[in-house]
């Protein structure tokens, strides 16, 4: 009797967002709804243009509001050099080191059985056909170092060698500025044994 | 460079969520856009749809989509009992009780001095006049027994008795089903202090 209809039908429709049960969708409703209705009014709008304008570049299959995006469309970038990412944020997070200037391909994903996301799910084939062009040298995987990451990885390095590509995997081992007694155990044997050989 | 328009306005707007910071906004804008674009059409719709259609009961304060709530309209209801709450939820979370049938105020929050809510902020004036109307006999005061809810519970009282109503609150003390042994020693010592005289 005592909810309104649309204040019943806000709590159902906040669901949608990650993480958030029963009891926070009905928190943040009333939220909006008593003391925020012009960021609600500010998150309709959003939602609704973000719909019709984001895609999917064609290209590295990132977000993108043209068919392809501003980054692969860029002549000042190495287009021999791939690197493979999980999501947007990951790219964001290897553009910030300035250290990387080819192209990348986003996942959107990851391997994860589980979830029932295989690699068909993936469109793995997409990321093949991309790096099959001829002008891609080398296949960067910059996946996670997470179970699924590294599965992922896995699959994916096996696809590429198949087709005569050459593919590397972003280094792993003790974070720049960490100290061995706090580093957890895992990383320490994987950086024992992938230890570089100094020049003497 | 990277992230389209669209989508930063996406994330900026998501920061209206109650505890949703840049990243989780970031998160959420990339699972809705890769994930549920449905479950975004149905929040947006939602959004839309609430902020059209709720407003504040004239009489008890709570959302409704008329000019007067059901549960205000009641027959069936004691209009000579008045349980000022601090949020629609605790309303529910008393009317589930089946244990109360008179009407309810609802505060819509709660005084809260270090965010710069005081009784003017919460129009407690409304309460008055609608706790005066020469029907209500009793005010039951049910707001949370923290610091905030105690905080407001005092300024409430204060008000309504000096109009010469009757003013309650409920009872504070070892929940049902308490184990003392699991009780913090607040609670305790309230409920040692406030203990009831039983029938001999």
């Amino acid at each position: 009797m005592s909810t309104p209809s649309s204040l019943e039908s806000l709590i159902e429709a906040l669901r949608c967002l990650p993480g958030v049960g029963p009891k926070s969708a009905q928190r943040i409703a009333y939220h909006l709804m008593q003391h925020d209705r012009a960021g609600a009014q500010r998150l309709a709008d959003a939602l609704g243009q973000a719909l019709l304008a984001l895609r999917h570049c064609r290209r590295c299959n990132t977000f993108t509001e043209s068919e392809i995006c501003e980054r692969c469309l860029s002549t000042r970038r190495d287009a021999g050099l791939l690197c493979v990412v999980e999501t947007p944020v990951d790219m964001n997070m290897l553009e910030q080191t300035h250290a990387y200037s080819g192209l990348y391909y986003v996942l959107m994903g990851r391997v994860s059985p589980l979830d029932g996301v295989g690699p068909a799910e993936l469109h793995l084939q997409r990321l093949l056909a991309r790096a099959a062009d001829g002008i891609v040298r080398e296949v960067i995987i910059a996946t996670n170092f997470t179970n699924e990451g590294e599965a992922t990885a896995h699959a994916l390095s096996e696809m590429l060698r198949n087709r005569g590509l050459s593919v590397s995997r972003i280094a792993r081992g003790v974070p720049v500025g960490g100290e061995l007694e706090f580093v957890d155990s895992g990383t320490l044997a994987q950086a024992l044994r992938e230890r570089r050989q100094l020049a003497g």
